[in-house]
């Protein structure tokens, strides 16, 4: 069974730089990855919250929190 | 032909967690890892300074830094 990969991001340029190269970089055949924006989808924000995502763009690889870089503070994305 | 990631750590208990799950999940069919100890392996800091890494746990993709949480700042690894 494949586990989950969730990359949460807000659009911004360091977000699609993360997106690009390290959210693809992963194998496909071991995590299934879902890109969730959370400046378009903001009722994904409590579930991010609660993973411990603190900024974007992060990746939440087996429920723990990967902060890759940082683009924009969760709390301003509300 | 496979591109090169390099993940840089120092040990540390962020570091140990971003390598197992974000370094290993990354597509092994598409990327060759290396994994480097900066706190061991003084000799490879100036590499990673040019790469543009500023603290570990960080990877380096596509010639790219991508800092992954925070353990330490690469000026206290010196």
């Amino acid at each position: 069974m494949k586990s989950k990969a969730i990359f949460y991001h807000a659009g911004c340029p360091v977000c699609v730089s993360a997106e690009q190269h390290v959210a693809h970089a992963l194998d496909t055949a071991r995590y299934e990855l879902e890109v969730v924006h959370l400046g378009k989808q903001k009722n994904r924000l409590p579930e991010a919250e609660r993973a411990g995502v603190q900024s974007v763009p992060a990746l939440v690889l087996d429920g723990n929190p990967y902060h890759i870089n940082f683009g924009a503070a969760l709390k301003d994305l509300k």
